[in-house]
């Protein structure tokens, strides 16, 4: 295991993706989306993805040159076509267009078609939020969250993310899938041979199971309140951008690499200063974090709110380099390899 | 128990709270939100409130007769002050306000101050998509959600609640908050001395209990996740709109009746057609929804979505009849004698 700085691994990245093709704009997207994501610790979906992401360009499955359509249909709400490109490039732009309507409007909205998986949504969140912002941001997948009463999937774990600005640097931020596990960690059971510690995956014909090896679909968060979130994006980032919905969605892995998966993503972008001035919402916001902070924990820890575990891991990853295993080390010293992209770490 | 029809339920509640001195737009936002709820099965938010909702208006905790000041800040963005009215009249009218700017600019958002508690939030999600929007909807509450890693409760049980519509009547309607059960559904166990049957509530040092006696807040769905939303519903709610926060907000009975609780609640509402027609998406809606319901099912029921039992409820008792049980029937009775309202079932 590798501890690699921040600004080795971006820079990697960027060498790489500008090799297989990816336009500047394209190419910083991704890099940055994927080397924050992992500084942050969300390593599932990180720099792991790196490997995927460079044969998506070279087999066509991604677009890395977009020529992007912006239709302002309405004053604050506008339609993306991104090309299909990157889901990490198409976020970025929707969050760069929603952000000088937001200003002028107060709110805006940008639903985004033919785009494709967009790593963690925090990204384009934290992008807008970062900016005093507040930030929605969907995207939908594969259908993997079994149904409440089913016995199979028909929504993909559609993850909600919401950031709001504070005084301190990093905002708040929510960043959550409806299921208790992503399919990533489940796979890491199953490839140990491990059983999931709590009935979190569900069995062939729907029957909640801790058996990793059983397991064909992931059990939503409270029944069908998880179920009810997946279905809730499904209905912004399917049905409405026109693009596939449910069970018709094609899979990340299991699709053909030359196809275009035709995502969605829905993102709406609001001012903070409605009620209160902009610096008063900062304060109260950071009110509420300190008083969150503050109050009684169990165990002698401490109470966090969405985000606080990211940031400290932020803090320590920034000081300490980004763990990067030696299976993964391999992977990208071969992408060194084939793209004769020197790598310094 | 008896079971009466929607239309004397309501034109009883109209006469009472007109009596109570509601003006007739603040009596009948009330009177159609709590019977609606009901008819639609939502018993803890619905008939059963109305009681309550008197002796708000007689003790002064709600203002019978508000004067809305509505400030559209931004164009798509303003701040209603509800001048301290009832929730239902005050998330009515912001619906009734977002609609035609939401028409004219794709999307809009309203911020509510000075509100209080508004009941089932589907009441107003459902008032805009039957008009063909789609619609969030949020409120804030007093603190019942057992922090994640913590001892006690700082969010409160905030729902989320969003609708779209579809080709058949109903709206697809989610409506939750992020806790497995209510608070009042704990109180009848409490009163019935039964425990739950999962440990679905935390005691006074925050270990998960089903002991109902014991119970001193409710555990979140899916640990952190449901405690994010309700941190996500607080920022919009409660630090944005200047109201409290956290476990400053007066409880809905811990605090005197006099005193006004000055919640605030959060509207978004937008077009459907900006990717595809207005007449597609519902089409695609309905597509959606009758997938889901053909999906194959465990023990030979239906796959259902979020708002499908509330819509069979509703069906049943808009032929059957409204339960209404000997305690609230008595409770009835006096408001009938009290107001000199004939009571007609």
């Amino acid at each position: 295991m590798k501890r690699v700085n921040f600004d080795s691994l971006y820079s990697f990245h960027k060498s790489v993706l500008s090799h297989a093709g990816l336009d500047d704009e394209t190419c910083e997207a991704v890099s940055f989306g994927l080397c924050e994501t992992s500084l942050r610790g969300v390593d599932s979906h990180g720099i792991r993805l790196l490997p995927h992401y460079v044969k998506s360009a070279l087999t066509g499955r991604k677009n890395p040159r977009p020529n992007y359509q912006f239709d302002r249909v309405f004053p604050a709400f506008g339609c993306l076509d991104a090309d299909n490109t990157y889901g990490h490039a198409a976020g970025m732009k929707a969050i760069d267009l929603a952000i000088p309507l937001s200003k002028q409007y107060g709110i805006c909205a940008i639903a985004v078609k033919n785009s494709s998986h967009p790593g963690a949504m925090a990204s384009f969140a934290l992008r807008a939020a970062r900016q005093g912002y507040i930030a929605f941001a969907f995207t939908h997948a594969d259908a993997l969250v079994c149904s409440h009463g089913g016995r199979r999937a028909y929504f993909g774990t559609n993850p909600i993310c919401v950031a709001a600005p504070r005084e301190e640097e990093e905002p708040f931020c929510l960043d959550m899938a409806p299921t208790f596990i992503p399919w990533n960690k489940l796979l890491m059971y199953r490839e140990r041979g491990e059983d999931l510690p709590e009935p979190y995956a569900a069995d062939d014909i729907g029957e909640p199971t801790n058996d990793s090896a059983m397991a064909r679909s992931l059990m939503p968060i409270g029944g069908y309140k998880g179920y009810g979130i997946a279905a809730m994006v499904e209905v912004l980032c399917g049905v409405l951008t026109g693009m596939a919905f449910g069970r018709a969605i094609p899979g990340m892995y299991s699709s053909p690499m030359e196809q275009p998966r035709r995502l969605g993503q829905f993102y709406m972008v609001l001012r903070s200063d409605v009620c209160l001035s902009q610096h008063e919402f900062v304060r109260r916001m950071q009110e509420m974090t300190d008083e969150v902070r503050r109050e009684p924990a169990r165990d002698d820890q401490q109470v966090k709110l969405p985000n606080d575990p990211q940031i400290e891991i932020a803090r320590t990853r920034r000081q300490e380099g980004i763990p990067v295993d030696n299976y993964l080390y391999q992977e990208l010293r071969k992408l060194s390899q084939d793209f004769n992209v020197p790598i310094e770490f």
